[in-house]
């Protein structure tokens, strides 16, 4: 099955980024309980002062799509809708690299 | 001491990306020998039909720039050129989440 990836490229409200930071590591450390989350980091820009990236793996996409709908990340969006102006997200495929598992025989 | 985390968005030639993706996974096969090298994943966009993003993570700064001095990188590098239109990186402070190790003591 081929894993799901994204970039979530959140633009905080000016001044809000660090407690944005703070709401996403919250959802970091309530993923580590959802097997099928194998990635979920979150990165300060170095040249954008309100930017934040957030990079996703999943197992496979249904996984991700069924964390949206999932009671505690909808609280989750609703706390940190107020402190963000603009979400970016870029879709990817991951075939392959260091640091996750691949099944050889991707489909 | 701070992770070190990039993006970095290649635009291949046309019809080339697969070929580049060949390169970029032999030189994450690579990198499993080099311990502070913590991620290095290669994502097909699903949108942009020419482009590839590679996924890194360092556990330092300084392991990144040591690593773009080896000989065995820059070879790599110099079979890839010909396929790559552009390269365009994102910088990253990464500070915590799912998937690597984080120090609770971050500088």
């Amino acid at each position: 099955m081929n894993k799901f990836g994204m970039y979530v490229k959140f633009t905080a409200k000016p001044g809000r980024r660090d407690a944005l930071a703070a709401i996403l590591l919250e959802a970091a450390a309530a993923a580590e309980s959802v097997p099928e989350c194998e990635l979920y980091l979150i990165n300060l820009s170095e040249t954008e002062p309100d930017v934040l990236w957030v990079t996703e793996v999943w197992s496979h996409a249904e996984a991700h799509a069924a964390s949206l709908t999932r009671e505690a990340t909808r609280a989750t969006i609703q706390r940190a809708m107020p402190l963000i102006d603009r979400v970016e997200p870029v879709q990817l495929k991951p075939i392959g690299g260091k640091g996750l598992l691949f099944s050889s025989a991707a489909e």
